[in-house]
């Protein structure tokens, strides 16, 4: 084989024979479905009543890691998102921006991840773009994923948290973060840790259709419990009180975060969620949570009150209380 | 001004109180609008009926050209995949991936002009992602936009083109092309070369007004008329013929392209288009493009054929006849 079929060359970007064939041969043939074959300027869908749209950048390094790769993440990370407005995602697209001599191998690799993660979800990517750059230019691979979708559930909002709701997560926290550190760092721990990266849909199919009265849901990215909380206290104008003691911790994140000197409420996850539910049905809402999306780790972990308004408390397992605030610094760079 | 109150850092991007202010501060002011502002995981958007769906990378270098930046193309170039399939402009989304170090007055001139672009097109940015990632992993800024719109003219597509079909094109091309080769080069040429950056939907709803019957519409961008026009043979198989002479190419274009053995049909354009419709109405569709798009340079150049099914024949100023062919190769990366 040429080595330049092994890699990807500038002329796969040009718009050109050799783009057409990188395409057919590698994008197409792993998602393959009808408007993507179309082959138009736009995708054309039909849409009634209320949509959700959302797009990430993923620009996670390194691109593999335990638990998943560049590609799975791009998949779960928007169908996530959608899922956390109550929205049955439907259409994604998937823009990727390449570097010149990225291992064909690899993009395969990371397409076919896709194409996985993408059946577990019932979506498919409708249009898409491919744009490679010079050796030096970007660093291997980055992927824009877009989706839109059908809210199933409406008024699930960042500013519906009222006193009284129970604050509940899906399952032990900081593990994305903390697979993505020890693979940079190159620790192999003895433990088998692994990335929490996941397509929350399933479990968020499962609270909509037992009729669950969700307040507010999201996915705890990029800042980890403590940014999700916070912004929750600031936009419905309440305080959130939580229960370190309550709040799930694999031992491999409390061991990484206790060398590292971060927070397991800081770092992020890729397919752990939170939700505020009215307080009397939150255990019902645990069951579903814990019966049906595998996570037997989930947990109530605190409630909202009327008192701190826009503040998030945390009460230490020693009895006392601090405020809990939106990370602050560098953290952990491109962990998504 | 701090050093790192001028240029963009790691911890804009860590999703804490730094990305947050610069979402803010600079985002969200420029694009202010009810449904960026929820700040939800995802936008919420009414549709009905048919709706069409794009996404687009933006690489381009360098950043800042004659007749626009990485910005203004970002919207242009999104707006127009919409506009191609006879789609209003409705929602976008736009994601960033910034180098750190990037200049924070060059984003914000940026943004402006994606801000102003949007205003041409009453098109609104409704949700967004930002990235940053280390010096040296990515070259100054990369823009997703991708973008759904309501579909006013069914039926169009690259499948519908028929014999008896004329081909027009809106305006003279290879602008945005030579535009770029320009700025990297450090060529300043006597004339005003600008690129033909611009959004197409104005002279688009026009088109749907008059109700004139597209039969294929595309703007030319990678690959430039010669990739519309070879794509458009293959999905309809039918033959095209164009004649060289009345394809409008401007006196720099045709200087730069002699200079750097570049034919202007390979050269992308960002703001010109290729129709086709019946024969019997291209005089009135071109009237429409000139006196509607200010395009003085549509024109009609060509017809479709029965014969030479998936070919394109260009007629040269001589009399003879080749086939222009997929350009091939690395032609000029990174033109958008």
């Amino acid at each position: 084989m040429a080595d330049n079929e092994k890699t990807v060359q500038l002329s796969h970007g040009g718009g050109g024979k050799e783009m057409n064939r990188l395409i057919k041969s590698i994008f197409f043939k792993a998602f393959n479905n009808p408007i993507l074959a179309s082959e138009e300027d736009a995708a054309l869908l039909h849409f009634e009543g209320q949509a959700a749209f959302t797009t990430d950048s993923f620009t996670v390094s390194p691109l593999f890691f335990a638990g998943g790769n560049i590609g799975k993440l791009a998949i779960a990370g928007t169908v996530n998102d959608l899922a956390m407005m109550g929205a049955e995602p439907q259409y994604l697209s998937c823009s990727f921006i390449i570097e010149e001599g990225f291992a064909i191998k690899d993009l395969k690799a990371i397409v076919g991840s896709m194409a996985e993660e993408l059946h577990k979800s019932g979506t498919r990517i409708v249009c898409g773009d491919t744009k490679v750059v010079p050796k030096g230019c970007a660093d291997g691979l980055f992927i824009n994923t877009s989706g839109v979708g059908r809210v199933l559930k409406p008024q699930i909002s960042v500013k519906n948290l009222r006193p009284g709701d129970a604050i509940l997560v899906s399952g032990d926290i900081g593990r994305h973060g903390a697979a993505i550190l020890m693979a940079r760092e190159g620790l192999t721990l003895e433990s088998e840790l692994v990335s929490d990266c996941a397509n929350l849909w399933p479990v968020v199919e499962q609270l909509i259709a037992c009729n669950i009265e969700v307040h507010a849901m999201r996915d705890a990215t990029r800042g980890g419990l403590a940014a999700v909380l916070n912004e929750w206290a600031g936009a419905s104008n309440v305080g959130i009180n939580v229960e370190e003691s309550k709040i799930p911790v694999c031992d491999e994140v409390k061991g990484l975060c206790e060398l590292y000197g971060f927070e397991p409420h800081d770092l992020a996850n890729e397919g752990t969620f939170i939700l505020a539910v009215p307080g009397e049905i939150a255990d019902g809402a645990l069951e579903i949570i814990q019966r049906y999306g595998h996570c037997q780790q989930a947990a109530i972990i605190g409630h909202v009150e009327e008192t701190h308004p826009g503040k998030v408390v945390l009460k230490t397992p020693w009895g006392s209380s601090r405020y809990l605030d939106l990370p602050q610094g560098e953290l952990l760079p491109r962990i998504c």
